[in-house]
């Protein structure tokens, strides 16, 4: 017998209660209003990965994309809601409930578990989401392992009409210009890798979606300016700083509940811990993070 | 303005119904009665990467367990139900849902987008998910890529009083033995790669869990046994003719997809298509991997 | 016996001539004038990847070295040789070679098979080559995969003062800025990924070296300069050529034996084919790339 | 100017003596008889990975070659001399060399700074090789990132008639069940994992090559024989040894400096320190490998 039935646990089952809810509503209004006056920031890009999506319940997730649409009504001007999940059906649920909330658009990343075959499988599993919110602009979230980019984008207006770009995160900058040498003019590319943004606006992205942008979005936009405005010596100088502030915290361990603190002191309001499998960042690195922001963005 | 509101897409929603449940489960109670049958299968570990259980909803691998379970009374000495998701919460649920209807146990792999940073991450929400079925016996479903088994087991039955064992699915065959060597009598390591079982019976795995088991499983039990009795040279050849088999399969494109449609049709049961991103075998593969099948296998 | 003596072969020993020398030297004038003319390249980086220097024996490594230079004289601004192999002492004999003909510079990749455990170990490495040739400006020729070159450059003009810059081939953009944030003036950054040449720049990189400009320096030479002048637009059309040639190559299968391929058809020389394991170019492929060549760039 | 001319270095040329051999050849007399009596090792393969050949000259390679051949004459039934190099020219050299001192074979690994593109260009390296040697027993040298072994050896004996096996460092036992099944039964599968032999010998090879084996070898010849008479428990016993010493000093870090070290412990005598880029095995680690070893294999 190759599985054989091994000792029976007999202990009493413990009463259990299950919250099916445990997220934290209450902070979502004020932490736009930390986004806009202290950051600059107009555009939020939700329920992504710095908001752990892929460790909430369906339920979890809807309720978050409320709560971010109804309180960033005229104050931002996009909300995008990502709606990637592993399964489809889920997906699709996210997609519809997006697009009865009003959000400006949806994002969605590939599958990770089951990683999509080819290119075709990709687009065919993209092409059923954003049926089923065909009126939102639909962007894919792209990370370079599941399959390129500029394969997957040739021709996807003719399955997915609504298609209107690309999060790229990915570092490598030939995948990326020739992403931007592909798409129409009413297409975007929003670039992912904080830490080299510089060398993206240089190949042409429209814009940025980032982690770090949470606490360092005042000085990317001033890093964006000096780019337009022709003062490299400047935009070095911010795109530096930030990544002496990402490599310092890469070294110490740096993840979404290293992210989540800094987010956490740096706007003052209480987020929350992030949700296993995220540990909460240890006090003593989120003290030497913490430190290393003051210490390279003075006030 | 990084990231510009752009043309906004003017068509009509088209009316939409989703369907939120699309699972076959008539199919279920044959497909005991072909495995048990005809593969000689009396245990039976389910919602796992063959079930694809992460193309599911929550509510379809509830009741695709309880399927399971019902038709499996009687008929099968064991039915484990995986009950592993990306979140924690999910996770929780489907454990307590899998107590309820009294599975022989339940087994959990880690999660797969946030990875756990370290060993200790990883116990603390393993922990957190067998607390919610405290009385079954549970499963660690180890693919190596997240974290060492043996660092991970260490200790584990202190905060896990309901461990009872590993499905080892790797290939590195110290990491197996120093596992083999650490357990408790009443723990059991399942081994779950198929093409090289033989390698670790000789390291002293319990059991077997494989994919290939849907239809290769009655020569799998006579490995065993030749195995047992000493026999090398029968075990060996066995091994031998899957080892073809999987390598032929692997050359030609082997997935889940292709694993279904090889269950199709070596248990003349309709089990239905795969779920998007897996793709429907084409047919032209499907044809080829059967036609080795049965040089392999003559009946 | 674990590992029995197996049939012994009988048959005689054919008699064997080995050519201890096959590299084609008489091309090598006619070359540089060619990359001087028709690619208005001033510098040269020899013995490197596309030289195929790691598959040559330590003594045409020397001559070829020493033709360089000495056809190099009065054409060329700088020649840097590559003096790197996997063994020390061989890596040593050649830089001390490079001082005893005059080359302008040596530069030094990792060993890459037995690789340097930490950064502290490769600088040790690195210091012993360059102090055979302590009079030479010495390059680190950095691919990622090794250590970071950040850890290993902090503080090597202690132990190596004939330290002068770093060939940097990496996508990495953030590990790129910190070292051009970190080096002093005297030292150079040279990037050696020519299909993203421009988010480097936009970096601070103070030049390139890559095997592509073989055939496109010219066209590189005006990207740089439409960069330095501020004409993104112009700059972002000569990359994304660049990248539209490079991405149409991996396609189709793109490595030192292409590369040399396109260096034969494009110069107009015969430089003779690449050594074993790299492949000689298929026809077919070396003459769609180059069909996708005089596309790109029309004379 | 894309790669400006920086300041010159005008540092005195240091008067310099390199020192072209720097080996111990005096030990491996007194090794050879180590390895006899205490270890009842009786074939030894020679300027492999532990031997630091790629770190040697061709000319010390040529040396410790003749002196393993000369010193184990009458000792050693066999002395297979690994000739594998980055460069076909190199490894040609070695090859005939090894013919003239009359080896009992040579293993050649595949180049890894250019890799084969495919196993039909390894096969012609290969066969460049063989020819240089035809009458030596010839062995491929199988460490798995380069190309699948089963691919390679199809008909291999086609174009090396002196093929006689594969030393086979992977840890895949579907590739390592198919080759075995595959081959003739005039060669050889010798395996290179230790630290797993015992799941290879249930699947078939006919010998083993370790590192490890300089001072477990008298422990894994009673693992073989264990294995041989069925006495699995036995054998399983001594593997879990091996694992246990192996894995805690994979966790300490253990590269060939640390296993030099330990041969020289385990010896008594002094082989000498390792070659940059190994570095020597610091003190403290070594003393704690050492007293694991004491603890896991008490005399």
């Amino acid at each position: 017998n190759p599985c054989p039935k091994k000792q029976v646990i007999t202990r009493d089952p413990l009463p259990l209660k299950l919250k099916p809810i445990e997220i934290n509503l209450s902070v979502i209004g004020p932490y736009i209003d930390y986004l806009k006056e202290k950051q600059g920031v107009n555009n939020v890009f939700v329920n992504g990965t710095t908001g752990e999506s892929m460790s909430l319940s369906v339920e979890e997730r809807k309720l978050l994309a409320e709560e971010w649409c109804r309180k960033a009504k005229g104050k931002m001007d996009q909300v995008i809601v990502h709606v990637g999940c592993l399964s489809l059906k889920d997906t699709q649920e996210l997609a519809h409930h997006a697009a009865q909330i009003e959000a400006d658009g949806i994002a969605v990343i590939a599958p990770s578990f089951f990683k999509p075959s080819s290119a075709d499988v990709l687009r065919t599993f993209l092409q059923e989401v954003a049926s089923t919110a065909p009126t939102l602009p639909f962007y894919y979230y792209h990370v370079p392992s599941v399959t390129g980019v500029n394969e997957l984008i040739e021709g996807i207006e003719k399955v997915i009409p609504s298609f209107r770009g690309v999060k790229f995160s990915g570092s490598d900058l030939m995948d990326l210009g020739q992403c931007i040498s592909y798409i129409p003019p009413h297409w975007s590319v929003l670039y992912g890798i904080d830490e080299q943004l510089l060398g993206a606006l240089v190949m042409g992205v429209h814009g940025a979606v980032g982690s770090t942008y949470n606490y360092v979005g005042c000085h990317v936009n001033k890093l964006i300016s000096a780019f337009e405005t022709g003062d490299l010596v400047q935009a070095r100088t911010i795109q530096f700083k930030i990544q002496e502030l990402v490599s310092f915290a890469i070294k110490l361990g740096f993840d979404v509940g290293v992210n989540k603190q800094l987010m956490n002191e740096l706007s003052g309001l209480d987020l929350g811990p992030p949700r296993l499998p995220v540990m909460t960042c240890p006090a003593a690195r989120a003290l030497a993070i913490k430190q290393k922001y003051d210490s390279i963005f003075p006030e």
